[in-house]
């Protein structure tokens, strides 16, 4: 509470406060207003204390012409028509006393907490976040990941969930996701366990962070309020939409540097986090899994239709990231072989010297297709190497 | 035997087969001379019967230069030695008197039965190819799949290959593989079992086709001679050496329009085959699995850093062939959701909706953010999908 008093409940708060309540998440027409007539006379305007001067209802058509917002959005008129019935739930003082009371509080693009990557939506960026948790600055989007999934995730999600996000939030990542069950909730739950960072992890919430929303992960929520965060940008009180999960989402791909799907149906909202990360320019990353799973086929067509790479471990998110973390890189996945850098002179060579039973030059020569000169200086650079052994009169393959 | 007594016993084909034993695969000065001077002469000037005419080393040389052939094969001269011991070893007549025993035959790349995609491979195309199995064209590139992977298969690569290899060869592709325990064996039993072409399946081996090898194998691959063809570039007798085995894999990558692997661990062989397809400008694809499983990690490597297209089934496979073969198309894999076509007006709306009791447009103004007018056109639009209900003086959620 004290640090959210050290916050000035100046006009802009109290206006974006209460245009988050009276506009839905991405409402365009909204969204253009505040960018043109600034919060707080756009509430004046929404709330009907004002009239719209003349050129400013053309002047949002125009902006988001240039956007390519969607259409149903767009007119003022239908705006404030849609507005209106909402005019009487605005509270914002009471809205931020309630964050204040929570421990938490409420920061808009002038505050120096907000994360910067969030002007990477453009017209799309939120009003205001209202947030639970210290007051410490969330990860730059270099140094943050987002995991996310299904719902109904399997074993095998679950285990890699875990253990990328577990080995992430070692190397230093901030781990995003959506606090749903699955996928969502063990990549939370092992990012705190993990986390070496200030903020191990980040939950941005479809409805008002004032619920810990599904009751299920409650204690999970609140665990990441107390050493991370929970974000949501609608107000105390709202419900957690279909709608709102959708828009939630390019939040989530948004602060995040990397998007990684671990497990998805053909059909997920995973696949749109994947589609606005895409959208933004930032890394896509699959996890892929068997094809007979139903749980992996989202990530399949990522893969495969999407600019999605493949992922495995955390060292090959974190290269996604373009930062291998704070933590030594992993060793590579197996040693080369000692034939390795073999010519394939001696490649062949080496085939024909036989396992057990010795032999000549002249009929190693004859196997191999190689002349006795040349066998002769091959067997002396696979004698170095261990790879050919001299043995009762003969030549013989050795172990290396 | 009535077939292989059709081609002539030509001086070029006895050629070729005297030049097949001297040389081993993709020996480049070898090809060269063959390209410059054509078969008969290559092999009177590889057997010491006359000397190469001035400038012909010179020519050999600038020949492999402008195709990149590798240094260790390029000389004349050490190539000359290197052919040397091999040449009491020739025997062409008794060679092609074997495969028609064998009821096969000898091709070279004048004969009407010559694989025409092969002169993809330039300076690498064989000298000629022992044939095991009926005399009858095989496919061209864009009917032919090579199945590929470990030879220490699990039983998910084992059923992944049987389903696309059975389910191909029931769209009347041909599956090449190389004819060795795990997949490839696998891909030839289920092409067996579904093939609806003349060439069910093709196995490329590295050693002559005289002997059926793997031994274990030896029934599958008598049942791959009978029903489809049992090829090799080097003559009967010959041992399969590590190095055949990688020279052999540019032949299964040029016979097929896509090179799927199914599993292989991060270093393997099918890789190999997989980067010749990359060079031949063939499609690649890799079928992905569990992230916990080594014989995926090869298929994973591919897909990361290769070219390669993640595939799930055998439509996906005949796709990256640029064809759906002859059988029908697949099912889309889900039905789309009755919601799919809404606006966003609308999926606000049905999220507003009680799912058990009912509301008033009123309500449902306020809690979806739209205005009465808009909710009432909304319901209407709802309605018609089944998707709001009327019920007892109030509106709820309908099933759709």
């Amino acid at each position: 509470m004290t640090e959210s008093s050290k916050a000035p409940l100046d006009a802009e708060r109290l206006a974006r406060a209460a245009l988050s309540r009276l506009m839905e998440p991405q409402d365009a027409a909204g969204l253009a207003l505040v960018q043109l007539a600034g919060a707080t006379d756009a509430l004046r305007i929404a709330s009907g204390q004002v009239k719209a001067g003349p050129g400013l209802e053309q002047e949002i058509t125009e902006l988001l012409a240039d956007t390519g917002a969607a259409a149903s959005w767009a007119g003022l008129a239908a705006a404030l028509k849609r507005w209106q019935p909402r005019l009487p739930d605005i509270a914002p003082e009471r809205d931020l006393a309630t964050m204040a009371r929570l421990g938490g509080r409420l920061i808009i693009p002038s505050d120096e907490l907000w994360p910067a990557q969030l002007a990477d939506l453009g017209i799309q960026e939120p009003l205001c976040l209202w947030w639970r948790g210290q007051e410490q600055p969330l990860p730059p989007a270099a140094k943050a990941i987002a995991l996310v999934g299904s719902r109904d995730s399997t074993s095998y999600g679950a285990s890699v969930t875990g253990d990328l996000a577990y080995s992430l939030a070692q190397r230093g990542f901030t781990v995003v996701s959506g606090g749903a069950y699955g996928i969502d909730a063990h990549a939370h739950r092992a990012a705190l366990a993990g986390g070496s960072s200030t903020v191990p992890t980040i939950a941005v919430m479809a409805g008002g962070v004032d619920r810990f929303y599904p009751s299920g992960n409650e204690d999970l929520l609140r665990a990441v309020a107390n050493q991370g965060a929970v974000l949501a940008e609608v107000p105390p009180g709202s419900a957690p939409t279909r709608y709102r999960f959708l828009q939630r989402n390019r939040l989530i791909a948004a602060l995040s540097a990397v998007t990684v799907v671990v497990e998805a149906r053909w059909r997920s909202g995973a696949l749109n986090t994947a589609h606005h990360a895409e959208t933004l320019g930032r890394a896509v990353g699959a996890v892929p899994g068997s094809v007979h799973s139903a749980n992996s086929a989202g990530c399949h067509r990522l893969l495969r239709e999407g600019g999605a790479v493949c992922v495995t471990d955390a060292a090959e998110v974190a290269e996604l990231a373009g930062s291998s973390g704070s933590a030594l890189p992993e060793p590579p996945h197996t040693q080369p072989a000692v034939q390795d850098g073999l010519t394939l002179e001696d490649l062949i060579l080496l085939d024909a010297l036989p396992l057990r039973s010795t032999t000549s030059v002249e009929k190693l020569s004859s196997v191999a297709g190689l002349s006795p000169e040349s066998v002769r200086a091959g067997l002396g650079r696979l004698g170095l190497l261990g790879l050919a052994v001299w043995e009762r009169g003969g030549w013989k393959r050795g172990k290396g």
